[in-house]
């Protein structure tokens, strides 16, 4: 089935090209026959479930509830918040028949479910006692695509959405802030993927935002992806969906809000950071199979110790399979599990039955490395771990050696003409020199990362007094 | 927020009323806005994930993956199985615009997902290598619905779908067999609710199956409810959609499928079986709260102690929470904990510091009993796995004194008219005698239980020679 690898192209010489190849010849995804859609593969899914799982986790200690709200928005519904509309109105899928029937009012498939929740909400806050309501739903939603990329941008994707109100807006900053900072976490320690975590521009944010936080890591081909983002949503849907609450006092207020959501298209981020001309490379943490086990023959005896092996490690915890396969060669099983991104392999022929030792094969660099029979387990943890570290400091050097600090608007159109990933520089937040910079070098305003600090500057486009140095990219 | 309970109908005199309004007080679901939706809040998505945990670790541990595919099926693909298509058309609802224009090809939303995946399912297959093929997906689903009832018939709903395809009939069948061997441990085991797995008379079974098995229990008003089913597709799917492999003769064939779900319907189902007229009573194992613990005043000393209490039940892996609000009165408490149906609650007062036993009371049926504080989570676990036992063992009796064998159709009309559970009797299996017995009683075949043996009899309607006991009910 992967003998088809040969047709892989190099990732350096055809990246889009690679990409679309791997995740297809990897088995993570394929694509629907609607345009525009995704089939999530049990191999690309069960990533997923990892990252779910981990997430899924954080979000229940924070307090955050599970739930599950309609797929269908009625469309007076979503008209509701003016700018919310306006940035979705053109990605809408629009269901105008039901039972066999013409509606009376179309259904909007939600691409996203502020509106949806918080006609509920309005109905379940009455008073300060309500407050916190926070609540999570994992969830398909849909947005028109023009030109879709599996995983990067789909019609419909998965993803989580959490959507919480408050009494005082200090409380919702603060939980803008956790959201993202869980999503940081999710990056950095599982998918291995450093990045800035800023603030949106004006322009930028989320339909209905007052400020949207982003967390933006580089692909190889020098663009951003942005695939989480955090709103501090203000009073902007309390007031038109009248949401308020009697406070202690007995006056009432509108609540202060906040949602935040991470899709599927990190994992996108994900395959196309790490990959490499043999394909896939995943950090353990979120690898389904974490180490393969290849017999080499089919003896009996082989057979039966890497079964052994197998059971061992998998009691430990470890997502450990074996390729006992007859029906390819261990070459083709090798090749196979390579594109796969299997972070260890481990061969059992004759030798291994013998001896003490046994050897295991990155995949992150190739390296076999002599592991001990007694307490493997053990040694394969932390051989796992290593890979993941390794992983996360090979993406850092390159986000650090692709984020250039830039003065002058001459170098910062060179470099972007060359897609060199992230230039810093002062810009002064107008957004006319925000959509000029835009026009003319296709480039964005990615984020202000959260650490920045005030300084004084000029504009790279107008020279005038700017505060602060802002992330630009060519994005995804 | 709860204290409308007062105006709970009695369950015995308005089982309707009485559930639209539990479900609702209980905060386990609301109405969406668009007509027919469901909201599934907190309490009622948290037992549907503890649902999900246990399917999905007995799907998985079959070899089942998961994945995900597609919400929108073009309309010529759900056209393409004929039986499939004239069954689903009239519960469609469908996308006609997309990204702000008219589609060129409508788009169904799924209301299942068997065209969506076979299309796949076509191009993935194409040796014996390949087979079988088994994949389950968690996901929503949409019949347009025009007597919408919470959970029992919404236009969206939850479900998981399980699609195999094998290489001959026989392990398609054995598949089919264990679905409903599963979905029978969970609707017993789980949801508490005994009933009856059998198979499907012809005019009942799904759209596009050669067999469908069920699993139907029993409502307190005598209505039986489905919420499962598993599908013997034979090669229905499979012609029409080309899915074939190559033997290990080299000879091609059409491969044999199967499909399964079952879906939050089951929830309904629970929460109308258990109730009482003071609410819920939730069978421990998909209780999202076990045990409530309440203090008795606001005394630090009894705040302290209770809440450690919850954590070493905790830590033992009860679903243990506190309920130390001081806007309430304890009463207002009990009643609140009372109608969510939490099988314990315990009450902590200035006795329980000093005493070596506590009191537990039961949900199930109002006991008092006293535990001994030294390893009381074991007790509790105990008293917990009681409860479980019992609300099976009402619901098995309940079961049983209303399946009644009759042999005249006289008998069978006045049961009928009375609403009066199962009815076991003899038929033919045409599908005149069962459409006449439809029209004239609202009864339809549930199912042939598989069980049953063959034996000789006379048809409950038309009296001509019958070999098997069939169960009728009147159904949701």
């Amino acid at each position: 089935m992967i003998s088809e690898k040969r047709d892989l192209p190099k990732k350096t010489e055809d990246l889009s090209g690679w990409y679309n190849k791997v995740v297809l010849l990897a088995e993570l995804a394929d694509y629907g026959p609607a345009r525009g859609t995704m089939i999530y593969r049990p191999y690309g899914y069960a990533i997923w479930e990892l990252i779910q799982k981990e997430m899924d986790r954080l979000i229940k200690e924070k307090g955050v509830a599970n739930a599950y709200f309609p797929l269908f928005i009625p469309e007076s519904l979503i008209n509701k918040e003016s700018k919310h509309i306006e940035g979705f109105s053109p990605e809408l899928a629009v269901v105008t028949i039901g039972g066999g029937e013409e509606l009376k009012e179309k259904l909007v498939v939600r691409p996203t479910s502020e509106t949806i929740m918080y006609e509920a909400y309005a109905r379940w806050i009455d008073s300060w006692r309500d407050l916190p309501l926070m609540i999570n739903q994992w969830n398909n939603v849909v947005r028109w695509e023009k030109r879709p990329y599996l995983f990067i941008r789909t019609t419909e994707f998965l993803w989580q959405e959490g959507h919480t109100a408050h009494a005082n807006h200090d409380e919702a900053w603060q939980m803008v802030l956790w959201a993202m900072e869980m999503y940081t976490k999710i990056y950095e320690d599982f998918l291995a993927l450093p990045g800035y975590a800023g603030r949106k521009s004006e322009s930028e944010k989320f339909a209905g935002a007052d400020i949207t936080l982003t967390y933006e890591s580089l692909m190889p081909g020098g663009k951003a992806l942005q695939s989480s983002t955090s709103h501090d949503l203000g009073q902007n849907f309390s007031k038109p969906f009248n949401i308020s609450f009697l406070n202690n006092e007995g006056q009432r207020e509108f609540v202060w809000q906040t949602s935040w959501g991470l899709s599927t298209r990190s994992i996108g981020g994900m395959i196309m950071a790490h990959g490499d001309d043999g394909g896939l490379r995943l950090p353990p943490r979120l690898a389904p199979i974490q180490v393969i086990i290849l017999p080499v023959g089919n003896e009996a005896k082989i057979i039966d110790f890497s079964r052994k092996l197998v059971d061992k490690l998998k009691e430990s915890g470890i997502r450990a399979e074996l390729d006992d396969g007859e029906n390819e060669t261990l070459g083709s099983k090798i090749n196979n599990w390579e594109l796969k991104g299997v972070p260890i392999r481990i061969e059992i022929g004759p030798k291994e039955l013998e001896e003490k030792n046994i050897t295991a094969v990155r995949r992150d660099n190739g390296k076999k490395q002599s592991l001990k029979q007694g307490g493997l387990a053990e040694q394969i943890k932390n051989l796992l771990d290593d890979i993941q570290n390794n992983l996360y400091k090979e993406a850092k050097k390159f986000l650090e050696a692709n984020t250039k600090e830039v003065n002058n608007y001459e170098e910062f159109k060179k470099l972007m003409a060359e897609n060199r990933g992230f230039i810093l520089a002062f810009w002064c937040e107008a957004p006319d020199c925000e959509e000029k910079i835009k026009a003319e070098t296709k480039t964005t305003t990615r984020c202000l990362p959260l650490e920045a600090k005030e300084e004084n500057g000029l504009c790279i486009y107008c020279g005038k007094t700017a505060k602060h140095k802002w992330l630009f990219a060519r994005s995804y």
